[in-house]
């Protein structure tokens, strides 16, 4: 279970998904497991924690093949709830991987990340649909549009912040299973975190938790840091304190001016959000109070 | 980023393990899952890999706590072997993670492989216990006898090679679970190998297939790399060919010599030598052909 | 981590830059710092390696502010050839930072690597002008020729070979100071390669020396490592056997599929053909023989 | 200059070492390597930084062999100090690099870090001699004296701090060149502290500036962090605020418990710290205020 690695599955059209968190308890593994194979899955990838051995939470990640299934999915997921789902008290997710979720994104000047998840999905590569870009700038329209993909301009000022985003939430409201903060400099409000738990993904520009809040490049510069760092986290109301998904860092010295470790965060920040976006699309990650499970290959 | 993470896992005394391999096929997971928790074992890790969902092997690494156990580990090996292994064909094994494996080490003048196995062994950090080390050279035996270790000095001469084979062989013959060579400088003879088949472990000092045979590093400085690398793999009849375990690299530039390429080198054939034989003392390698599965963490 | 810094300069108008090779004997330094000190350069940064204390050769890379420089560049250059290139026998060249290089790119049907070019040189952020693109395959005209950069389809078959290696170093010539072969699937002629010495930089999908010739994620899987990597190197005669500027890795483990190994390879693949070029375009390599001398920061 | 490598130099008899900080201005570089050129030494190393280009401080290292030198080193530093040193207003130092530091070590229980120095000062791999270990417990006396090392346990209450520190600065007056806290528990007066100004390094057991201060693995496990690392720093009266000398990181997951977090941690602590300690011995790291400069390899 190597963290570093960046999955790359190309999903076969009859792999279903499973994803389980459940008070822990002996039997859940049996329970599971054999539900599925009396209805003809045949399970091709098992992951599964324990947040603590004495009344911790379970987690659960299962991926089976369906073409020898006895039913159809729906009828799976019924038999699933009543059956085991319930016994066990399961929140739980079951999905076909070939359907993929919607990824909306919200930008405001840098384009690094922006281009790199519009690239990677346009060539197969991130198996998400895009339904919209929103920004509060109007400048990256055009690369947007490019790709036909709708791009939304909406201002936010001191004044109209509210409104702002009751708008864009209106927007999204029943169109994106994603929200992707690519470099999106503006504080999200609580009304519009709320209306999207554990579903928007923001990039930040250092290693968290150190240098939290605005210029985190000219704060690792001032402190003569040895390496830099990005961290994508799911967003919540306190700013930068969500549950990180994925890290990274990249050396620095002395001779990189603070211009300069920015020029080579971008790098970090776009590889670092790409994995995170690609493991949440992939049924890879569980938010777990303050932290996450991410069952990555 | 020193690379992948070294696992490192303080087995609690109630903990046993199983590790299977066999042809794929539908059930597995469900029939050894449902068989331990009839039994009160209470599953806390799995891992699991399928080599080919179309006739592929399976490969099963178990974790579960035994006080809630039914019966005695020899009485649910007993079981395991008739209700569940020899229908599914089953090669596998099933011990406590408390029962430490027998670690010997061979070994020629560098010290700093051994010397960190030793330390770590001494220390209760490598979960291992070692019954002797054999080298072709006297000049480590200080090292090792002040560790409380017999020190046997088995001298390999062109002509005595047969001779001396056997008799390091008659030494560990049940005597060792695993054989480390941690810098031995003698090509193993072909019956040596055959007696101890995936059980002797090497450190080669170069990042295979690159650099096959004497002298890496300077083959490295003359091909002019800009990484240098060490990989730890099991021993077999193939030089150099043995299924491999572990490998990492060490970024170098034109200012290093070939002597430094050396020096630079035996700290990443420290750290890979150290992270296989690890995985292998916590039954988290099994060989597939000429490959390895690895389950780490 | 990522592994290397990519140098990322905003070079600024005033720098110039002198790259420097010549038998290696005491004094060079301050001969060539004295006579910039002299012209009223202020050197700000400097860069040098011999490759061996006895008889080597000696390279030197110089950065300095020409806005108190006492005459032109043009007649710095005049002066340094005939007070000090000559007299220390040197291969030397000077020119401005913001004078950029012109690279034309090589391509067949795989488009990760051209297009991080296109994009990075289309922003901005590598200091090159990007004068056509030629490919034996007609696929990414329409990628290419939005950026608004000739595309030439060259086809190269088994009987037209010679004639399709004339016509491109027809185009080529005078037009280009480097070609980047950025997945360039066809071995290029002798005379091809000889008409553009040390100014072809091709990618190679392993880590060289391992894994030469076709398939190389194919030959990694099968062989079982755990690491996979990408090589750039100038192209030579000798296929594959080019002096290297710059590698790096990615880990894997038994999970990927040789079509995983292919993916996640693509990306090193990027990042490493991207500063290997990027420290051609900005005068920090040197060929040493077949190796290279990179002065990075 | 890639900051990754560990250097790894077996300096030579003759070669000396020059390092030199001064306010920046043109024509510094000419100055010295003209000086040293005149009097016979042969420079086989130069590393330069400036921190502004206007107005700032300049950095200087220079490596040379001195068997052609026209007069003793003695007689060398006379004369850079009146004819080079004065005019620039020059801090520097210039020594053999055959004259080993002296090395003191404190340390409380953990003895990773501290083995690791040990191992490397024994073997010759450390060009540093070790006058004496001081200890606020008597725990790993045997582990140092087997090294023929005077172990001093000098105890630590709430209520002898001052005295306690009194004894040890009397202890190493003019004993030792360097101190490096291995692990050190205690903090440090700041009496002691000013008396050895930029000579005591530290081995903080987190990625500065996150988790200053207790138990910052806890703190890590708690936010749930993907990367721990480890920081080693110059000790000044500010607590973990020194300037950082060198910082590296290790992947982690939710996998893995707070106490494992805490024992990988210490492979990343001993790798750093001795990167540092190898540094600040080789004459590699100048301090610039709350910062530093490292000319690594």
């Amino acid at each position: 279970m190597s963290g570093v690695v960046t999955p790359v599955r190309l999903a076969d059209a009859s792999t279903a998904r499973l994803l389980v968190t459940c008070p822990d308890q002996p039997g859940i593994i049996s329970a599971v497991t054999t539900f599925l194979y009396n209805h003809g899955a045949n399970i091709t990838d098992l992951d599964q924690h324990s947040s603590d051995l004495n009344g911790g939470r379970f987690f659960l990640r299962l991926e089976f093949q369906t073409p020898e299934l006895d039913c159809s999915l729906d009828a799976l997921k019924q038999n699933f709830r009543t059956r085991v789902a319930e016994k066990y008290q399961m929140e739980w997710r079951l999905n076909y991987a070939r359907d993929k979720k919607r990824m909306a994104i919200l930008v405001s000047r840098h384009d690094h990340g922006l281009m790199e998840l519009l690239w990677r999905t346009m060539r197969g590569d991130l198996p998400a649909v895009i339904p919209m870009v929103i920004s509060n700038h109007d400048d990256l329209r055009a690369e947007v549009e490019r790709f036909g993909i709708p791009y939304h301009h909406v201002p936010v000022t001191g004044s109209n912040k509210e409104q702002a985003y009751a708008e864009m939430a209106e927007m999204l409201r029943g169109q994106a299973d994603i929200i992707v903060l690519a470099r999106y400099m503006q504080i999200l409000s609580p009304a519009f975190v709320s209306a999207f738990p554990s579903q928007i993904i923001n990039i930040h520009h250092s290693f968290l938790p150190a240098f939290v809040g605005a210029n985190p490049y000219l704060q690792a510069w001032e402190r003569g840091v040895k390496l830099i760092g990005a961290t994508s986290h799911y967003v919540t109301d306190e700013l930068d304190q969500g549950p990180i998904i994925e890290q990274n860092v990249q050396r620095v010295s002395h001779r990189h001016s603070a211009e300069e470790l920015k020029a080579l965060g971008q790098d970090v920040e776009r590889s670092v959000l790409l994995r995170a976006v690609r493991w949440h699309l992939e049924d890879r990650v569980i938010v777990d109070g303050h932290k996450t499970v991410v069952f990555v290959k």
